[in-house]
């Protein structure tokens, strides 16, 4: 990657990912460094050809660019809010040459609906920050800590917003951790977007949830399913196949 | 178990099923025998030492049978709106001799808190009918259509009664069908009945979930538990370890 580094979109103190499909991500290790949540969010989501997305919370752009990748989605829009992520995330989108599909917008969620105008995306994505205001120790000026906890942005923000710039029949994707399940279910119905699909994830076969991913219909009828368990390890250090699978890198097996 | 037959609890067309734990069970083969999902809440369900517990649409009345057998509760009542029914689980209890903890009341699951009172139960367990008002066919007379369908009370029933009959803090535990997951979350936060741990019910460990367990508290703060998978079947015909260990039937492996 020695001409990319020489590109001057790499910055002093950043470094980039490899996403194993022939697209890299930039990010700062001194702030939110995507993990396998994003990445488990972009082998979830559905995305047709033709469809527009939206990211909410994009950080990196790490989830418009993979669902760019693996997709025929016609166009990808990352909203961030932190300035200096958002512009770090439109260097990575212009590092794997993808401007033509995949742009960055620098914003608040709690606007989207103004930003973008109503019913003007087919999907939303969003990995939003898993902590509800008050939980655990804060630091509401430091970059991690707004990443992480629900301090520009809470919960319902997020589903409001989806659910008005989604168009009618239009699909939410969002990763959260189990312990708010019922609250994101009781609000994603409050704002019309019915869950219908839902996966859990497990660290091993043997333990309680770590994650789970969850699809939205707007204007959905009730009823859903539950989707086969997502195992991680297989044993303590090894990636069961389907993670293998996800990340696109072939399986140890 | 010829002793039993010749007490004349047991009628003519009438079975009795071992529960592989000292104890059994009288099912009619034309109307509404347990299931798994029977078996599986009586193992999710903790009721301690000393505490009052309801049953409502208990039906054969394996549910109280079974939480009599495990555990130290005091008392066990199993409510059944279905006489012949109510009365077939009165001999079961008898044939077991838990008179002294295990009683059926024949009613309305939609009175219960009129006929016993409100938080008089620490604990209420509930395996009711999966099926919504008009779902499916239905012949809304047989005993076989109440099991399985919202005829004589609704998912609302159940859990506004048993929001009612709780005492503050009291569990609540029932098993349903994933595809009704979301609405069975909302409804139970809307009866104060606060989600606090779910474990997801897969026949096969790569298939779609067919069954969830879950418990509220009355009362409760939100923040839940999404417990280990339980998965049924390691391959087809052989139950996993974990399923012999509930059934409480030495394994096989």
């Amino acid at each position: 990657m020695r001409p990319v580094t020489e590109s001057g979109l790499l910055r002093e103190n950043e470094r980039l990912d490899d996403l194993q499909n022939g697209y890299y991500v930039i990010q700062d290790p001194d702030k939110f460094c995507f993990g396998m949540d994003a990445v488990l969010l972009s082998d979830f989501a559905a995305v047709k050809k033709g469809e527009r997305v939206l990211d909410m919370c994009t950080g990196t752009g790490v989830i418009p660019i993979l669902l760019a990748a693996k997709t025929e989605g016609m166009s990808f829009t990352g909203l961030e809010i932190m300035e200096d992520c958002a512009e770090m995330a439109s260097r990575s989108v212009k590092l794997n040459g993808l401007m033509d599909r995949v742009s960055v917008r620098c914003g608040d969620v709690r606007e989207a609906s103004a930003l973008f105008g109503q019913k003007s995306f087919h999907v939303v994505t969003c990995n939003p920050p898993y902590m509800a205001k008050g939980e655990g120790l804060q630091n509401p000026g430091d970059a991690l800590c707004i990443a992480r906890h629900e301090i520009l942005c809470s919960l319902e923000d997020v589903l409001r917003e989806a659910g008005r710039v989604l168009v009618d029949g239009g699909r939410f994707y969002m990763v959260h951790r189990p312990r708010r399940l019922a609250e994101v279910m009781d609000a994603m119905r409050a704002f019309h977007l019915e869950p219908k699909s839902l996966r859990m994830v497990y660290p091993f076969a043997d333990r309680e949830a770590n994650l789970f991913l969850i699809e939205g219909r707007k204007g959905g009828k009730p009823f859903m399913a539950v989707k086969p368990p997502l195992i991680v390890y297989e044993k303590p250090g090894k990636y069961t196949g389907e993670i293998f699978r996800i990340y696109g890198m072939p399986d140890a097996n």
